[in-house]
């Protein structure tokens, strides 16, 4: 019976193998290889390169990167062997999912053989994932798994569709629940995808849910640039290079007002508990800087708040528009009060300074915190750490 | 005001733009630019390479490429300027999505200019579209758009969940209508990803739907390699090189077995007319191979049969298991009759001669069915077109 299991394969293998052959441009190694001991072997075949090296955040000495490539990472040589294959194995590295690119002679290039690439903007990123620690609730892992969809809501405010990522727990479709709701925004340059593939929500929802430190929630991920509909490619813009002229060239406040639509559209069609002790609203860089403004425009509507690597006080954006009455705002969500009020940031990032103002600012109005400091800077690391702490404080009263 | 709103704008583009900052890789350049005359002109800075190719389905002589890039594909050579840019404007291209990559003394490497890359099987590629006609179908038009979700469903046969890609067409959240649904299958090497991303299916579905050329539809591309629970990337196996002896080694039968855990879980789950008048059933290559046994092992299920690039007579495999009763099951299946059988493929697909002997042993049971012969091979720009001619003759009666 085996034997002729093997020979249908077989047969099924060399009929179909064509199939796949306008698009093999692998080289026939693989790359990058996590090994048990957490090290890293990364291959590159180029016998007429000069000069082969990874650029990644997993290297030191991120200030010496002169490339493009991953700007903020180091850049380690690879060591080319007889039959022109370029290898490096790293160091254990610590459980994280990483980025990376080639600098094959000094031109940034993704890895040929490894198929796993994100984008981030106007540029891809292969990544891998290191395990046996943090990096596994990055992962997809036997645990029940959660639906991710992509639905349009209808934005008066922008007269467009615009695409959301929607996250339902394991389980919904089947049961009649009703879920509380995370509403998850992404940073500048990012767009409605950017939480689900750098950002691995899905995959920590799944995991924490599935373990039991999180309860069963709806998460949903918005683009937060009202300038697009939805993230490059997925729009009526079609496969345009993504600039900051062109897509993200956003009246300032039009997302915060416009967020009504959003919440409207999520209560309407989704089976969540619409009041303010199952609303969770956070977001990262300018996504942060949404969720301060977002939580406490709508009065009384959400109950927890994270503000990840981010801060509330532009002083030159809060003089105008919807930021003239920030203070004045802030008092007022202090007096409705809430559950949750999350400030998390990394020690080297750039917003540092300005994260403190702003907690100034609230201590200036007694609006009570949970400050988090950490190791880190802007970057997705810290991000995912972020949710990853966040969401097992959600909707636990 | 304008110069308010310019200056706020320009404080939140400076405070922020750290935040794409650990993700630039790309050069500041355009690629690929397609003109309005369909001219597309490819862009690549690398001063010290001496030679840089375009590896693309668009380019002519196929065979010629030594490359391992996009086989099945031409090279076009590019030209270096001064500055080290390498460019190349091609001739006027026919209205279509196509793929490419650059070959960079040798080495196949994706274009850092362009963030839209396709995975398949354990390859990515860059893509672009020309507009102005057929094309035109695959881009994101000013339609109402349709929702992409990705429901994972339980699945005895394999013990494990399995991720589904689900299109409802627009207005379904909204509405209390129920719909038919179009089951449409990938290939060899693929998975439930493929059918949207190289495929366009949620597009060209959103453009026919819109035009009202097609019936809104719900249209279901589950995995139809069972030894994946998920495409690459998003199963228990993590983000490893996909190959054939690892998750492709199906069990000869077991999807079209399983299949019916499909139907069951989305009649369950979603708003569908279940009747054989509002069922549909369509693949490409192997999937065409799973379409023509499911639609006869499965009696009386399907009004709506399209075989696209495949064939269903496997002379090894039809010897075992339920490809055994072959012949009978499609004589059965013409008794039960049904409403449409489309067969269509390319004069150069490889399996062209299998599909002729197919079409003998439908003749030989006396099942009629419409024949579509196109130029072509068996790659993408075929498919999407047949998916594009198929979907408006579905549930029509």
């Amino acid at each position: 019976m085996k034997k002729i299991v093997f020979l249908t394969l077989f047969a099924l293998g060399t009929l179909f193998a064509k199939a796949q052959q306008n698009l093999f441009g692998a080289q026939d190694i693989e790359s990058a290889v996590v090994h048990p001991d957490n090290t890293v072997t990364f291959r590159f075949v180029a016998p007429d390169a000069k000069k082969v090296e990874v650029a990644g955040d997993f290297a030191e000495k991120a200030e010496e990167n002169p490339v493009g490539g991953v700007v903020g990472t180091g850049l380690l040589p690879m060591t080319k062997d007889e039959n022109g294959v370029w290898t490096l194995t790293t160091k254990p590295l610590a459980s994280e999912m990483y980025m990376y690119l080639f600098v094959v002679d000094g031109v940034a290039t993704a890895d040929p053989n490894n198929p796993y690439v994100f984008r981030d903007f106007a540029t891809i990123s292969n990544v891998f994932v290191v395990g046996n620690g943090l990096g596994d609730n990055y992962l997809v892992n036997d645990v029940p798994h959660g639906t991710v969809s992509h639905p349009w809501y209808p934005s008066k405010k922008s007269g467009k569709e615009r695409r959301l990522t929607v996250y339902t727990p394991p389980g919904y479709e089947k049961g009649k629940d009703k879920y509380p709701v995370l509403y998850l925004l992404h940073g500048y340059g990012g767009d409605e995808g950017e939480w689900s593939s750098f950002g691995r929500a899905t995959q920590i929802l799944d995991n924490l849910i599935g373990k039991g430190e999180a309860k069963p929630m709806i998460m949903v991920m918005p683009n937060g640039h009202m300038a697009m509909e939805a993230a490059p490619g997925e729009s009526t813009m079609g496969f345009y290079k993504p600039s900051s002229e062109k897509d993200r060239a956003d009246e300032p406040g039009d997302f915060e007002i416009g967020f009504k639509e959003i919440i409207d559209f999520v209560e309407a069609n989704y089976r969540v508990i619409p009041d303010k002790a199952h609303r969770a609203i956070a977001g990262l860089s300018m996504g942060g800087f949404h969720t301060v403004h977002i939580s406490r425009i709508y009065e009384d509507t959400f109950d927890y708040i994270g503000v990840f690597s981010s801060t509330g006080s532009l002083r030159r954006v809060s003089a105008e528009g919807i930021y003239k009455e920030y203070k004045k705002g802030l008092k007022k969500q202090k007096e409705n009060g809430f559950e949750l009020y999350w400030i998390a940031i990394g020690t080297d990032d750039f917003l540092f300074d300005s994260n403190i103002d702003f907690r100034k600012t609230l201590d200036d109005v007694g609006l009570e915190y949970t400050y988090v400091e950490t190791d880190g800077g802007h970057v997705w690391k810290v991000w995912r750490k972020y949710l990853t702490w966040f969401t097992p404080m959600l909707f636990k009263h």
